[in-house]
């Protein structure tokens, strides 16, 4: 790792050094050629001046164009003329590590381009200085979630994305050809890290793709996205993965604005707030009464005892304004609404949805532990060979848990107020987009 | 996350507490009942003396059978005549949270039971001790393996697993069914790092699921395994690749001696060793003359150019005769037997393999950054409409780059030598396997 990144270059003051970088701008004036030259962490100008001395590097350069790669060797001084940091890198040798071979089908500069046209092209799409920082804020994000977790003793497990049923509900599976039978690609890890948790391995995480076949074009679906999992035992009630919640996201938000909480308001308009424990709690059927006092705002009766994407956005709005929070966790909700595995006190599923900024960004709940009640709702819902294999887990005892997934490409989408999360997943996947 | 970890039992002595957990055992004598709790960290003996205040509690236990979970609340006693540890709970209040309602089809905690019965029974064999231990030690090396990278400033990818065409070769690729057309499951997200860094991400990772359809049945291959994928840009040859990969296995290595060095002794009998810099490397010609001389071993004429499995086996003997040393990285091999990405100079594959304890662990290499050496070289392979997505990423200028992957499953089963991946890995999925 011998690159010097363009960050650091004040610490290379007057020395001969070699440097490697990307053709931001390149201008050739009558006396002397400016090549801006960029890295991930930033830009430098170089300076040649046409002399007899510089002659071949002058003809060297005569065909490099903007995004073509070079490597350099050369001195960096200080010279205060330069706008770009107070500094100018003069060569004494220069390679063309690669060419930029065809015209841009777009300016990746400007964000201006269709949507389309950009994903078409993600891999140029993603040389935009502001695409490249959320990657970076994800990555501090997540890393920030997953020392939260490792801290507290939890076990990193990787289960199977290729399963033998259709898993939580037959609608939106993708089907494979396994060899000479069916199999399907997993909604989710959940049966999974609650084998797990059958198997005592008390606390465990996952981060790993999650598969949707859902034909729906919104600015929050996908057909493939990373879900980042989490479940424990020994829980005495939902509640307690509520606590646990709190406290993991205001580690990972704590993590990005100290790490990046200047560029984000800069580059994003953006001022992350940690937000204060505990989050507002609010029953569903209290919240409705709340929407419809404030707003006017009913459900349609067949959504009755759920959320939809209005009533989110409402709610997060009542609740910015009544407790001045960004979160709120929503509670109560109707057992037909939710999967057969919740818990259920007095027939309430005992679990929550977690709302950010308009938009769901958890389910989490207390899971039903207990064999002959879980074989039970799960027939309730219908549901008989697909989930067999999932209910012998608790057939030889398992800890009373529950535990939560958050999708990562939805919540750094809503901490950076982007309005998609075709543009904070590094390669979008829909119904109609497979490429590149 | 209120619950008292066994472990930590020590600091509640005399002290009136709750603990959770499963039993491990029971044993009903004429006066008094002895249960042993179990949790991921340790154990403890409950004691139940038959006496007029206790019948309730007598009557709730009457029951219980191993691997039920239960909850107590009592008194924690040091009491030396106990083994396990010198103490004791007397419980005053006894709820038993789920129980195991059928006799186990097989005894978890002998490892004489086959192979078959318990990955069927996998939930069950995850219930032996050094089966979770293993889970431990692979979180603590992956996570020493990316507190390594996010230090260097990698960041982190998350590439689509449903990929457009059948990728790197044809023959051994998952077919599914996306709405009204074929696609694919990605071998490894090799296309797509590499896109990153034409992106100019310049240092990415990735840690993922990734899909091979063969049909074999060895101790080390799987149709789903977990991958820990690295790439980076500005090298200058695949030395650079190798470098930092022997300072990523010490680093990971080290965490892992560190942290569960003794216990990897006493339950594996494994002595950690941490490999001295820089490990040997050695030229596949060379190689090939050095085994031959020493154990008479010589290739096949279509294998010549190539490892195969003896081949790492007497390799790896070879090398800790002569050097002393577990690791080798073996360069120089054949063009035709090397992924077409490969860079070359002089017709040879600027790349690697990495050969751990006989098994090989990485191939590693310089990738072919420039446009149309990569394009002839695809062409080479006889890969046309296929990879013309990926050949895209260099058309528009890319860095000198390179890279290498990790299949985390089997570094594990490696590290603590383990026949086979099929108990490395939390689910096994092979030809003949995909339940649970």
């Amino acid at each position: 790792m011998k690159k010097i990144s363009f960050v650091e270059l004040n610490d290379y003051i007057e020395k001969e050094i070699v440097i490697e970088g990307i053709v931001d701008n390149i201008r050739f004036l009558q006396y002397v050629i400016f090549i801006i030259l960029r890295d991930i962490t930033g830009k430098v100008q170089v300076t040649l001046e046409k002399t007899k001395e510089t002659e071949k590097l002058c003809e060297i350069v005569s065909n490099l164009s903007c995004e073509s790669t070079v490597k350099m060797k050369g001195i960096l001084h200080t010279n205060e003329k330069v706008k770009l940091n107070g500094m100018e890198f003069i060569p004494t040798e220069i390679d063309i590590t690669s060419y930029c071979l065809e015209k841009l089908p777009f300016n990746y500069k400007e964000k201006s381009s269709m949507l389309d046209t950009r994903l078409r092209y993600r891999f140029l799409d993603l040389r935009n200085e502001k695409n490249q920082f959320i990657f970076q804020i994800q990555t501090c994000l997540v890393n920030a979630f997953r020392e939260f977790v490792i801290k507290n003793n939890f076990i990193e497990i990787h289960t199977p994305k290729i399963i033998p049923t259709a898993s939580e509900s037959g609608s939106s599976v993708f089907c494979l050809n396994y060899f000479d039978r069916k199999a399907y690609l997993a909604q989710s890890p959940q049966f999974y890290k609650q084998m797990a948790l059958s198997s005592g391995f008390e606390k465990v995480f996952e981060i790993a793709p999650a598969f949707r076949a859902e034909n729906s074009n919104s600015y929050r679906h996908t057909t493939e996205f990373t879900s980042f999992d989490i479940e424990f035992s020994y829980i005495d009630s939902y509640k307690d993965v509520m606590d646990f919640e709190e406290d993991l996201l205001i580690a990972g938000l704590t993590a990005v604005k100290e790490n990046y909480g200047n560029q984000i308001k800069e580059l994003f308009s953006v001022d992350i707030t940690i937000p204060k424990k505990p989050f507002p709690r609010i029953k569903l059927e209290t919240l409705y009464q709340e929407l419809e006092k404030e707003y006017g705002f009913s459900m349609s009766i067949e959504e009755i005892g759920d959320m939809n994407s209005e009533s989110e956005k409402l709610a997060s709005e009542w609740i910015k304004k009544k407790y001045g929070h960004e979160f709120v966790f929503i509670t109560d909700f109707s057992a037909k609404k939710r999967a057969f595995y919740h818990m259920r006190k007095n027939g309430v599923p005992q679990g929550y949805d977690l709302i950010w900024k308009g938009c769901e960004i958890t389910t989490g709940a207390q899971r039903e532990h207990r064999y002959p009640i879980l074989k039970q709702q799960a027939e309730e819902k219908g549901l008989g060979e697909d989930v067999k294999f999932y209910l012998e887990f608790f057939k030889y005892g398992c800890p009373p848990h529950g535990g939560f997934a958050i999708g990562i490409d939805r919540i750094t989408m809503l901490l950076l107020e982007i309005p998609s999360l075709k543009e904070t997943m590094f390669l979008f996947r829909g119904p109609n987009r497979i490429e590149p």
